[in-house]
């Protein structure tokens, strides 16, 4: 089961935003996701629970979140859940604002802090590891011809995969597809995807995060286990 | 398609290993594949041009390599065809003394060498990676009674991912499964199968190399251009 | 300035530990590190804030960090400050039972948990990253006849770089000398120091801390500034 | 001692060249090297063993490789050697055009193609591993009014570490200082330098060549034995 959990307050509050997602981003990358063969549902921050309930987490194998002027009103019991969650071994797959979330910075232990500017530019992004999985069926660069500037320095550690590094017009560069593990679960942050743009919209953009959750997906791994250990080799510890 | 390389001279020179593996280990392993689901093939040194044909190996996704006693019977022509298809995005997965293989260390840049004992000593593999979906279905370590001790220093260079590592009973450790990346190709070694153990009849070992097939698959993103190129924001670089 | 932080309470407990560490590691290791050529001041638990003002915090070029019985006791301000020293720069020694001390815990966004075994075995550590400069005039391998067992899984992000694997009798393994970078922090984990035992007078367990102090002292590279952030070409932008 | 090789062929077929490095680069760096306290020798292609014979690489802690026009004529004899320093511990700093070197090649192990255009572009590098020890005294971006654009993908293995990403004008971005370690040698390889440009007269890329090479000195570890090795716990093995 995937989970796409939005803010979910622009898209209620703005014209503009609600012109270009009527039903909440997180209904339209449902959608894509259902197209792309998954199991999908929704949850959003006005829920009770804001929609993550244990009961939820524990069936979800994906989730993605997005989120930008509410971070704060997520409740800490929440974060700590879907952290826990991700250590377990559930995938995260965190788009645009969500840099800045209760989750990510949790699981990043930095600041994730960034430059930015909303000017609507052109964003290019340049695949610079097509030997990965979430590469499958993108071209060597795409571009959305409107976005919210990202710019380095991106406080993260470092990523063990930059899939994208993106090229803006103002002079600025950023890692903008990174992968990291936490525990057993996987993260990709994915950095395009500004509300008062259509980037969601975008193809391309929709391909990255059906491959995203695709590569994901908890791998099946042994859950360790912790604590006092037994000697294996019996008569080798005197 | 998946082809299993083997140096296939153990086999028919020594009668202990030929009672382990009667039909060579390629048979032996192409059919642990074929029981996954995969096309397979298998190659060996004595065939003409080695049974790797510009050919077969345009067709092949994913490359199993075991060599031992004759690396140097490997013409450059072939290694270089090979390292060229990994480049290409062609999946290679080195087994146990072919991290003295030709294709191995060119694609390495590092000398591949370790510490070795012939004693027949137990190996225990930790899995200490258990995000990797190499670990799928995997126990938290599990143990050969028997296999040759390889001990580090390991000279490689820094893996991507360390997803096992081996624990031998004369005090040696060893990063027994390493994963790389070159070009597009991805790249799995892992540490056991000495001729003489019967270690490729064991059903976590067959696990881990259909797991590692699995993931070495091409990746299916874009192979990029090179070379002098037209700038794509006209008029940007007067 | 270098400062050495000790949760000093086994010290002033345990008889056993005091005939070890008469004055406490914090001084024991004091003494190394201006031995060495650095200036070395001590902190502890049992002060006013832990002796982790934030005066003294901004002083610090490295912080040397050992915490067993009472993690609980740091108070969340104080490991709010440390972290935020790390991520300006502020490099981190974490060493033995510091794996679940809070700042690293924060720093690391996981667990960090591990296996152990307190039955005073032999710990051989390997060096497998001799291009570290952590391994400066250290041995290919070394001993130390008792220690508790620490063993993986250790639930930690993948590391910058493993520099030391360790071997137990008991048929352990574990990643015992890890890096990572936190902002622009570094951080060192060492995990030999039982405080039951003399590590802390091992030669070469010295020389490794001293290592671990020079590596992880702050880089001089450039604050980043971050947020909105004006276009560096005019006019390019429309 | 740094050695500072060089082509040198450029400066002595072209007046626009030699205007700009009247005595060669290798001089120019050379000079840059000393004032900063190092011991430095230079080499070129035209001399006897390309100025690197085995007494003067097994005196060589760092060195320094430009080379654009005749990677062919280097011998691969010399090549070899080098690369058999740089395993050993010999630090390695690759500019510019050396990416195609055959050293550089045979030390990553694929084609280290990119694209490239001489338009004499401006190229902004920005920092994005501030912790790094390359980047003391540098400032959070820098600019070179014009350089050769070289852009991704650049096909190198994963870095150890990307320290440095440019931004062009054109459209590209490069990931344009990039840390390797191979065996115990550390390796930079740093994009800046085409020779028609001015790029080692300037002041903070100076900085960084010399910040380079006191990263890339050897390390000091242990040289690692290989081969067949006796077990270190007797009586463990049965």
């Amino acid at each position: 089961m995937i989970t796409v959990w939005n803010e979910y307050r622009h898209e209620r509050r703005s014209e503009q935003v609600a012109k270009i997602y009527p039903e909440g981003m997180h209904n339209l990358l449902a959608q894509v996701l259902k197209t792309a063969g998954y199991h999908v549902q929704t949850a959003t921050l006005d829920e009770p629970e804001h929609g993550l309930t244990q009961d939820v987490l524990n069936k979800t194998d994906v989730l993605l979140w997005w989120g930008h002027t509410a971070h704060n009103e997520v409740s800490d019991e929440v974060v700590e859940r879907v952290c826990q969650r991700v250590l377990q071994g559930m995938g995260l797959v965190v788009l645009h604002s969500g840099h800045f979330s209760k989750p990510f910075k949790k699981l990043m232990g930095t600041t994730c802090n960034l430059k930015w500017r909303g000017a609507g530019e052109k964003e290019r992004l340049w695949v610079v590891e097509p030997s990965h999985p979430i590469t499958r069926g993108i071209p060597e660069y795409f571009e959305l011809p409107q976005e919210e500037m990202y710019g380095e320095r991106f406080d993260i550690p470092k990523p063990d995969e930059v899939v994208f590094i993106s090229w803006f017009p103002g002079g600025e560069v950023f890692r903008s597809g990174c992968t990291f593990t936490r525990g057993l679960g996987k993260i990709f942050y994915f950095a395009p995807g500004h509300e008062t743009y259509p980037t969601y919209h975008d193809p391309i953009v929709q391909k990255v995060i059906v491959n995203a959750v695709a590569w994901a997906e908890p791998s099946g791994g042994p859950a360790p286990t912790f604590g006092n250990f037994q000697p294996l080799e019996a008569g080798l510890t005197k």
